[in-house]
């Protein structure tokens, strides 16, 4: 029986687009690799690029996709969240830092989330004011996580990579 | 008392995207007008943009958005969705659409969406296979509803419309 709660409406979803976003970025640094001459590689280049001059890059929207992940739900839950330095600079170090925030939302039990919709959750640019966690979770977390998400598969859509909506949507259980 | 449950993580969310994609539309409007001259026009030029060249256009997302909206909670419920014909064209055509979205998301009651997680939902393309109501939901809904409005959103960023985070978030209820 599946059940919709603060647990399942969070962190199977970031879970399942971590990994998709996982697949999407060795697709990433293969094509970088593949655009290589004897000269010069590319994966910086592409990792540093941005849809538009004033965003993030690409670099600093998966480290924002991993900051909601670890950081959103560790607020939820009245916990740590596990610091991390940004100074992430290849597709391989960006992949170590997926790897932590998977292993972090592993280790969240669902009664950590599940009735934590009034759990007062607050920003330290929010100026001491507050949203609930189920505001918190469904009217600022998750549509900042898919933001940054979308934004990261547009930048590599833009410079050539072979990822379509499938890789984006990172697969579904269908069944007869 | 605030409740997670099929509805209350769908239907809120999507009306306040919705009328968030308003506003911004709104602003793309009167950009689009700033920018003409004694001989030309420039609001269907923006609303024909892509932000790579085999998207979908900015007025193909907006058109997205609102059959994510609509047509995705009808599946849920297991209702019709009112039909609409694509056949927009201007930003007060597309303005007139999200408020027939919201005009039919406003009929939806809880009760329609609450406790449908093991129902069957199926899309003509899966070839008759299905996901259940909540995976339906978490893994392809939301994930695709949020995909084409930061698309949308991307799209006139880059044309030069003054929009920001907060004007896709669409303002949050902080309190003391």
């Amino acid at each position: 029986m599946q059940e919709t709660n603060l647990y399942t409406i969070t962190v199977p979803p970031m879970m399942k687009a971590l990994g998709a976003l996982s697949k999407i970025l060795d697709k990433a640094a293969a094509y970088a690799e593949s655009k290589k001459t004897p000269k010069r590689t590319f994966e910086e280049a592409l990792l540093n690029d941005r849809l538009i001059f004033d965003q993030f890059s690409l670099l600093m929207q998966i480290q924002r996709v991993s900051d909601n992940a670890k950081n959103g739900i560790a607020r939820i839950a009245g916990i740590e969240a596990p610091k991390m330095e940004d100074a992430e600079k290849t597709v391989a170090e960006l992949q170590a830092r997926i790897e932590k925030t998977l292993a972090f939302l592993k280790t969240i039990k669902p009664e950590q989330l599940i009735g934590r919709e009034e759990a007062k959750v607050s920003l330290p640019y929010w100026n001491g004011k507050s949203l609930t966690g189920f505001e918190y979770a469904t009217e600022y977390l998750m549509p900042n996580f898919y933001f940054h998400l979308v934004t990261a598969y547009s930048i590599l859509r833009k410079n050539g990579v072979d990822v379509g909506k499938d890789d984006y949507i990172g697969g579904l259980p269908l069944k007869d």
